[in-house]
């Protein structure tokens, strides 16, 4: 049995220190607790109401300019400290976390899910009790302030500038022998992309592996296209930005069609706009996220839309209704079967889709924030889906 | 004493099975075994031969087209088989694992560094031996195969498209009262920022946090830079951007001024230059990285360039002279204190650096496969830097 199950069920007098090793672009934890961008793992660590970083001197200065945490420490010196400690030249993180856990008088440290498993076993060793999160350190990230909300926001201004620059590449293209050209040129998944993810750029925000995927290529929810775009063929464009300047995100997802839809494009869409608003309506502080997702599945079975699946995948509606969003592009709350009861300002994406493949694949997507009178719009782009 | 360890001495006849749990933006090794990209996290392991993942309907049918495991799992189907292995409704990765392992016959994982210890620690309650790298699942990624080469040469040719979209900008800017200006709006570092990334978007890759400082804000070489780019100072321009289609990273630095360098300025730039080539020099199958390093040391001694440290941070050469590059920016071997003898075919940075406040900042990066016959260059660029 691992030290840290056994120690669990003892009564123990010190509080855990929660304890970070991440970089900021892996660990959404680190970069909420620090406020700034650091490209290799650091320690973070509480004691009493102080945060505090361990960086190296590349990074030490910026620390002191740039980041939240109370106390930067230097870890040149701590490695210092750590070879006298342990009387020996080569020493490592595990070393450096002791010798801080006994100069801050720490014996037992809280760690998120994702903290790294060598870690882990190396302070196991060395006689400490970890408390292992079965998540986030910090579960109240699910919960946002009125900053935050403020910041998806603005995300969600960009995703939708992306989602007009591809409406106006898709509208101002014309049409030959079934593919779109835009200025001569054939229109692509990868070029609409690049005009997509530019004027994510042109607003503040890194948008990457946006989807912009058309015909049977968007029945892959995850698929992000490639290759020419054609007429009368469903065209899903799905942006889930990151501003550079927070590292909070937008995502939002429309459905255009350049052409003459059928009749069976217009009920897939009709259809999954309905259950979206749907599911939106049904949003509300304490209502269970599964219930949300349920009234997308009763509104897909009330129009007969089936999901199957075989050994090649599903058809129909075969994800979740949403997620949460934040300084992550998937983060707590789920909105599925899954789901738990939704709390106060969480902040979720409603994003019902159907996929047919032959007929093509539709998602609508917009975040909202749950509040006690229902769900707030974070996010605001027009419907239109049908481009001449 | 946890398990893992106690487990290791004993001699065990099963080979330890390769596991992986990650998604392929946190994970190289995901994205390395798999080749294609997973937003969320997912089961990947080793048994014989082949590599399998275990895929969600959202992912499964893209798993069979995009992927290169060698079998694709349904996790909706593992969940139910888990469900009655352990007959309770609710079952997790753990369960899911477990039922894997029973029907693989498996009974030890190796796992990496990084897995999370959260399922590291369940999984070693259920039973099993874990056998935790140092490091990478992969330690051979750091040796590249030729066809890798090419997606960091292709990698590079997209720095050096951005690096020349930032000398275009500030080239074509004009200087009034010390400031940039570019088609008559101030020349910001975001806005320099903005024009590197969008030129590295169309021809193909990401680039996300690019360092576009001037003056005392490029002395922390870690920041990206903000408000207007000024004349006579040093601007230091770095590039890591992504390739969408491949995953594999380019990197490069130069470091421009626009108007008129100081004599102090020019002595800074040719002695940054002169220790870069004598580092590149040194390179070759079987040196060791620091040796390499000291190459950087030596000049920088020699030419009088001291490195100092107090409370605010360092000034003068305080970081390594490069780092490994592939699917990740900064990957295994580093060119440093602690580094090791380079392999055949490893790929490196080679970024010396000098930075003293007031006087600014300079660094000069490339990038280099070590070969048999010494340093073979990936990366391609000019090294003017004086800007009229």
């Amino acid at each position: 049995m691992p030290k840290k199950k056994a120690t669990a069920k003892r009564a123990s007098k010190s509080p855990a220190s929660p304890l970070l090793f991440a970089d900021t672009s892996k660990s959404a934890d680190q970069l909420y607790v620090g406020g700034f961008g650091v490209p290799d793992a650091f320690i973070s660590f509480k004691k009493g109401r102080k945060w505090f970083a361990v960086l190296n001197q590349l990074e030490f200065a910026r620390g002191l300019k740039e980041s939240k945490f109370d106390e930067i420490l230097s870890l040149e010196e701590w490695l210092e400290m750590s070879r006298e400690k342990f009387q020996r030249a080569k020493v490592g993180y595990p070393e450096v976390i002791a010798t801080l856990a006994s100069v801050f008088e720490i014996s037992r440290f809280k760690v998120p899910a994702e903290f790294p498993s060598s870690l882990a076993f190396k302070l196991v060793e060395l006689g400490f009790e970890l408390d292992v999160c079965d998540g986030t350190l910090f579960p109240n990230r699910e919960v946002k302030s009125e900053e935050e909300l403020e910041k998806i926001r603005e995300g969600n201004r960009c995703s939708a500038i992306g989602i007009r620059a591809a409406e106006k590449a898709i509208r101002k293209s014309v049409v030959k022998k079934g593919k779109l050209y835009l200025d001569g040129k054939v229109l692509t998944s990868e070029r609409l992309r690049c005009l997509i993810e530019i004027a994510c750029l042109e607003a503040g925000a890194v948008s990457a592996d946006t989807i912009a995927a058309g015909g049977d290529q968007a029945c892959d929810p995850h698929c992000v296209g490639s290759g020419p775009l054609r007429s009368n063929e469903l065209i899903i464009v799905d942006v889930f930005p990151r501003v550079s300047r927070t590292g909070y995100h937008g995502d939002m997802t429309r459905t255009f069609l350049k052409g003459k839809a059928s009749d069976a494009q217009k009920a897939l869409v009709a259809g999954v706009f309905e259950a979206q608003q749907k599911a939106i309506k049904a949003v509300k502080t304490g209502v269970n996220g599964r219930d949300v997702h349920g009234q997308v599945l009763e509104t897909f079975a009330k129009l007969g839309y089936e999901t199957t699946r075989d050994e090649n995948g599903a058809k129909g509606f075969f994800h979740g209704t949403g997620h949460g969003l934040g300084l992550e592009v998937h983060e707590a709350p789920r909105v599925s079967i899954a789901s738990n009861k939704l709390k106060r300002n969480a902040v979720v994406t409603i994003e019902p889709g159907l996929y047919y493949p032959g007929l093509g694949g539709c998602r609508i997507e917009d975040v909202v924030a749950v509040r006690d009178e229902g769900a707030e719009l974070l996010s605001d782009l027009h419907y239109r889906w049908q481009l001449k």
